[in-house]
């Protein structure tokens, strides 16, 4: 078993991406995707709502899973990654959000070896979503 | 079998949602999402790789796909949907996006009965993306 020269082994601990998740990082991110659903950008009308407060996009927390996946494989998840998430919990306003993972295993997949990364996402004590990433590993040094 | 106010019957049509997507609408998505690839944002550097011009974010597009869900069963996507998706092919900076879906079937998913769409998602002639949601249907009227 071997490596690409932007990973580590086997058991290893993914890079951690911290984001403070405010109004106007919620704002900028309903503008940029078209959705304005008002539990994510009035918070008037979510104070009445299940939560009292506005929640993030699943999309949102999902990109920045996305670059910390990125940041750990030096673009190879972009390219080749694949992803299976379930949410688990909001987001909310003004929460500090945690993401890394763990290398849990290596799988082959289609004939290529493979990182199987558990997904650890987090906010505030509460555990945001539940999912795995798997990676192609190629072997860049030989 | 019964649908939702918001759902139209088995083999129905979703909305089709439109989108230009240009360097400017992806710019405002890097900006939200944290993710400056260039790639993505650099149409100098993207004009000397793969495909001569920059792509869009793969979970810009999945952004759009949710917005369409979203519309066609009055948010309940956001609540309680489910999505499998690929990418197969790039969306370039000037491309019309085009996003729709079709009920293919209903099936029932842990005693609840929820439709299962196929993901129709096209720009300039290209499928970009295979995949499905699962939406379960609450029965509104009765």
């Amino acid at each position: 078993m071997s490596a690409s020269l932007a990973m580590r082994a086997d058991g290893d601990r993914l890079p951690v991406l911290t984001r403070h998740v405010d109004q106007k990082a919620i704002d900028a991110y309903a503008e940029a995707s078209g959705d304005f659903n008002p539990i994510h950008v009035d918070p008037d009308y979510a104070s009445t709502g299940p939560f009292g407060r506005t929640i993030a996009h699943g999309l949102m927390t999902l990109a920045y899973v996305a670059e910390m996946l990125n940041d750990w494989s030096g673009g190879a998840f972009d390219e080749t990654g694949e992803i299976d998430v379930a949410f688990v919990a909001p987001v909310f306003a003004g929460d500090m959000l945690e993401v890394t993972g763990l290398v849990e295993e290596m799988v082959v997949r289609d004939g290529t070896e493979c990182a199987r990364v558990k997904l650890l996402v987090s906010a505030g004590g509460r555990q945001i979503l539940a999912g795995h990433a798997i990676q192609p590993i190629k072997n860049l040094g030989n």
